[in-house]
């Protein structure tokens, strides 16, 4: 019961930033996709391309199956914006910002809060039992605040 | 115990936000403090005492005791950057930004698990039977994201 709420309590967080992050790329037209959020800075529709990455990275890191954006690492996460490699065009990236989170979403509806408190594939049995709060929900934790972060910079390009 | 251990999740990652905060305030000079985020947007020491008045307001709505910087709300708040209205200068700012988070600290520290799940003082006791997710945990997680969002806007006036 109380495992529940708290997972209801970190996903309802979760989600506010996502649908906040979505009405703010769905505000913006192809154009304006392409400004920087200041002069010099990281460009719109890399930082789109990078939340979906790195979003997308907790299906591999959470053991829920295959991830869907994994070729998005190297241009939006290895590498800075303007790095010459290629990149999605900016009605392909809205598309992928979406299909990336309904997946996530179908994934986190089939978890359990046992499955929430279990590690994630990056540390071992020994670190969860030193550290119990180091887990899956801890993850979405600071991936909700990652969100928050770029949004942060991204409502400045407006 | 399960209950300890989501407590220590969520004030885990409040903790690094506003160290990661610190850290940045800590490396401006009087000068950059005074810096906009980008071209006509807010100047750090804004965002700073905006931060401060925030996170300060949870003391009230905790019902821990008497709010420290309440008189930060008419300029941070209620009042966009460059209002005409006095704001502190950058070192006092800046040490108010310490004073404050220490005293958050020392208040959290002695809440138990019983008091995060509890409601909040703008609540009442039928919203939390309703939705005993809202809560203070959950305001804290909303304020973590909140420090993030800014964060994210403060750092690119370095």
């Amino acid at each position: 019961m109380d495992q529940q709420i708290f997972v209801q309590m970190v996903l309802h967080a979760w989600n506010i930033n996502i649908k906040r992050a979505e009405k703010f790329f769905d505000s913006l037209t192809d154009e304006e996709l392409l400004k920087e959020v200041a002069p010099n800075r990281n460009r719109v529709n890399y930082l789109l391309g990078h939340l979906i990455a790195i979003n997308d990275n907790m299906i591999g890191l959470f053991g829920l199956g295959n991830r869907s954006y994994a070729h998005f690492d190297e241009v939006f996460v290895k590498n800075p914006d303007r790095s010459g490699l290629d990149m999605p065009d900016t009605a392909t990236l809205k598309n992928d910002w979406k299909k990336s989170n309904a997946e996530l979403t179908s994934y986190f509806n089939k978890m359990t809060p046992q499955d929430w408190f279990s590690k994630h594939n990056a540390m071992t049995e020994e670190d969860h039992i030193k550290e119990p709060s180091r887990n899956k929900l801890s993850v979405l934790i600071n991936r909700t605040n990652h969100v928050s972060y770029h949004l942060g910079q991204l409502v400045l390009a407006k």
